[in-house]
C-alpha cells in the first residue's frame, strides 16, 4: 500500500503581526554575563585555572557563596504548571511565558535575577524533592501557579526543608497587595480594621493567604466563601486547609450562600471569578470596600460597584486601584536578599504591606487611589527597605 | 556558669584584593530582560492580561514554545559537584562558579543563554528524574563535572529519555577538541590516522570519550590506560565503561603500566594527572605526538616532550597548542539550536573537531599552531554550521 502524497502547504503564521507575540519572539529573557573575556588572561581569571581558587574558598567556608556566585540575588521561579493566570491546568511548557514574564518584573523592579523553572512533574512528593534538589544554587524559590491545595503543602514542606526565602506569590503577593489596599481604604473610610466584617470569595490560592495575613493584621470578623457556600466547621466537604480556616474564620457563624454572607458586609473581596449580583452589593454595610480582583472580568464590574461602595479595587489596570502583584514581589525578595534572610515571615509580608500602603500620604489619598501605581518607582525600594527591618526584627537576617 | 565572653574580632577577607575574587563578586552572569516595561501598556503585553494568549497559543500547538519562549535558546549547565575541575567532590554549591564561568562562555562565544544548575543529589536515578523534570524549561543539556562512571550512565538514560540535546562536555568538547588537533598534527607529520598507534593515560569521562571519538574517526590501534595499567579485556577489575572500553580497543593486546605502553607509540594523549617519565617518551616513535592535557601540571612538561615529540599540545593557555573545550562547546549547542536538533550525534562531534581542525590551512599549520585560539572568532560559527550540516544529514533537525 502506498501512502497517499498530501503536498505540504505552508500555514500562515495566524499570529504575525499581532504585537504580544511579536514582542514575545525568542521569549523575554536573557542570561548575560557581566564579566567579559576577550583575551586568555581574563579567560584564566572568569574560568580556568582562576575559577578553582574560587570553588576551594567556598568548599572551605560555604558562605562565601554568597559573595562570589550570584546565588545571593537569583531566585528560581517554580511552577508545575497546573493553575496558570485563570487558564488552568495547561502544562509546564505553556506555562513559560508567565514564569518569563515574572522573571522580567523581577529584574525590572527588584534587580533581583530570577530563572523560569517549569517543571514536569504533578505529584506533591516529587515536586519537593525535585526543588530541594535544585535549591543550592539560588538564593530563593518563588512559587507560582501551583493548583490549591497542593500549593499549600508544598509551601509548607519546602519552608521546612530549605534555609533561603520561600513564597508563593499567588498566595502571598495578593496578600500582601490586598492589605496595603485595605489599610489605606479603611483610612479613606474612617473605619476600624477590627471592626470591619470581610467577606472572601474565592478559597484557593489567593483567598486563603488573604484571610490569613487579615486576620494577622486584626480582622476580627471574616467569611470566606468558596464555590459551595460559607466555609464552616461543620461543612463535611472541606479539605484539611479549608477546614483549618474555618475554624479560625467565620466568628459569626454563617452558613448559606455568598450573598447571605455579603448582607451588612464592610468588604468585598472576590479572588475567585464568578458574578456578585448588584442586590447583593447594594445590601452591603454603608461605606462598603469592593474589592473584585478576577482578570479579566471582575466579580462586580466597577460600574456597578461604584454605585454601592465607597472604594472599588480591581486587578485590571484599566481602572483605578489596580491590586497588582508586581508592587510587592521584588521588593520583598530585594529586601530578603538585602538581608540575607532564610525565610519570609509573617512579620515581614506585614511590613511590606505597610509600607506600601504608607507611600500614599493623606493628602493624596481618595478613592482612587489607594494603592500605588506598579510604575511609582518608590514602591519596590520601600517595600525592600521594610522588609528588610522585619527581617532583622523577626531574626531571619544573616547578613 | 556564665560563658566566657569572647569578643568577635571582625577577620580581614583574606581574598580582599586578589583579582581573581574581585572578578568573581556578585558571581560573573545575570538574567535581564529583552523587553522593557515602564508603563501599562507595556506590562499588558509583556505580563497579564496579553501573556495569557501565548501560553493558550502554545498549550494548543506545543511546538510553538520555541518561537515564543526562550526555550530554544537555553542550556541547563547541570553538575552534582562531584568531580569540579581537578578538585574532585566540592559539593554543588562550590560548583557553582565554574557552572556560571561555562554559563558566561556560551553567552560569550556561542550566544547561547544558559543557567548553572548545581543539584543536591548523586543517586544516578535522582539526578536522571530530576533533569527530565527540569527539562520542560530547557533546549538542551550541558552536563557538567560529574565523576566517573557515573556520568556515562546519566548520560545515556538522559539521552533514552528527552528529546533535547544531551552533551557531557568533559567528555565530548574535550573529544572534540583533540580529535581536530590529531588532525592537524598528523597533517604536520604526514602519517595517516589508521596506521597510528595512541595511548590514552585516563579512562574517565574525558579518556573514554577521546578513547571513543578517534575509534569512530579511523584510529585503528589504541590502548587506554587507568591507574592499574592498561585496559584489556582479562583484567578483573575493570567496571562495565572500561570492560566495553578494553574489548573495542587494545589490538595489540598489551597489557602492563603505561611506560610499557609507550613503547613505539605515536600518539600519547594525557588526561589523567600524574607524570610520565622521560625515558618512556624517548621510547615512543619518531614523529611523536604528545598532547599532556592534564592541568595545571601536564603529565609531560612541554619542555620535555619537545626534546621527543614533532607536535606538544597542552590543556594550558600560557603554552601553545592549547586544547580547551570552550572550542567546542558553544559552537556545538549554537548549530544544534540554530536547526532544533534533537539531539548531538556522533556525526555533528566529527563534524564539529573536523570543521575546527580545517580553520588552520595548509600553509598556516606549524607545530606551535595546531588548534585555534579560543579568541578566534570564526571558530563558534564554523562548528556551529558544521553541526548544523551535520544535524540535517544525520535526521536529527526538526527545523
Amino acid at each position: 500500500m502506498v501512502a497517499e502524497v498530501v503536498p505540504s502547504t505552508p500555514q500562515a503564521d495566524p499570529y504575525a503581526g499581532d504585537p504580544v507575540f511579536e514582542l514575545h519572539l525568542g521569549g523575554k529573557i536573557e542570561v548575560t554575563s557581566s564579566v567579559h573575556v576577550t583575551n586568555a588572561d581574563e579567560l584564566s581569571r572568569a574560568y580556568t585555572p582562576g575559577v578553582a581558587r574560587v570553588c576551594t574558598a567556598i568548599a572551605e567556608d560555604p558562605a562565601l557563596v554568597r559573595k562570589y556566585t550570584w546565588k545571593s540575588n537569583v531566585v528560581a521561579v517554580v511552577t508545575d504548571g497546573t493553575a496558570v493566570l485563570g487558564l488552568g491546568d495547561i502544562g509546564p511548557a505553556a506555562s513559560l511565558p508567565v514564569m518569563e514574564g515574572k522573571a522580567l518584573l523581577f529584574k525590572e523592579f527588584g534587580g533581583v535575577d530570577s530563572v523560569p523553572i517549569a517543571l514536569d512533574c504533578t505529584d506533591v512528593d516529587e515536586f519537593v524533592e525535585t526543588v530541594v534538589r535544585l535549591a543550592p544554587t539560588f538564593g530563593g524559590i518563588n512559587l507560582e501557579d501551583i493548583s490549591a491545595p497542593r500549593c499549600f503543602e508544598i509551601e509548607r514542606r519546602l519552608k521546612e526543608r530549605l534555609d533561603i526565602p520561600v513564597f508563593h506569590d499567588d498566595q502571598h503577593g495578593t496578600a500582601v497587595v490586598v492589605l496595603a489596599a485595605l489599610r489605606n481604604a479603611l483610612r479613606l473610610t474612617g473605619k476600624s480594621i477590627s471592626d470591619i466584617r470581610v467577606v472572601i470569595s474565592g478559597a484557593g490560592a489567593a483567598g486563603v493567604a488573604c484571610a490569613r495575613i487579615l486576620l494577622q493584621a486584626g480582622v476580627g470578623d471574616l467569611a470566606v466563601v468558596d464555590s459551595k457556600g460559607v466555609l464552616h466547621e461543620d461543612r463535611p466537604d472541606l479539605n484539611p486547609v479549608k477546614l483549618s480556616l474555618a475554624q479560625d474564620t467565620n466568628t459569626g457563624g454563617l452558613s448559606g450562600r455568598l450573598v447571605d454572607a455579603l448582607d451588612g458586609a464592610d468588604v468585598f473581596l472576590g479572588v475567585s471569578g464568578g458574578t456578585v449580583p448588584e442586590e447583593a452589593i447594594a445590601r452591603m454595610a454603608p461605606g462598603a470596600m469592593i474589592f473584585a480582583l478576577a482578570n479579566p472580568n471582575p466579580e462586580v464590574h466597577p460600574d456597578i460597584a461604584h454605585r454601592h461602595a465607597a472604594v472599588v479595587a480591581t486587578g485590571r489596570s484599566d481602572f483605578p486601584n489596580q491590586i497588582n502583584n508586581v508592587l510587592a514581589f521584588p521588593g520583598i525578595f530585594r529586601g530578603a536578599f538585602d538581608v540575607n534572610a532564610s525565610r519570609i515571615t509573617e512579620g515581614m509580608k506585614l511590613a511590606a504591606a505597610e509600607a506600601l500602603a504608607a507611600l500614599i500620604p493623606e493628602d493624596e489619598l481618595r478613592a482612587d487611589y489607594i494603592i500605588p501605581s506598579p510604575f511609582d518607582a518608590r514602591v519596590a525600594p520601600a517595600v525592600a527597605a521594610a522588609v528588610a527591618e522585619a527581617a532583622r526584627r523577626d531574626g531571619v537576617a544573616r547578613d
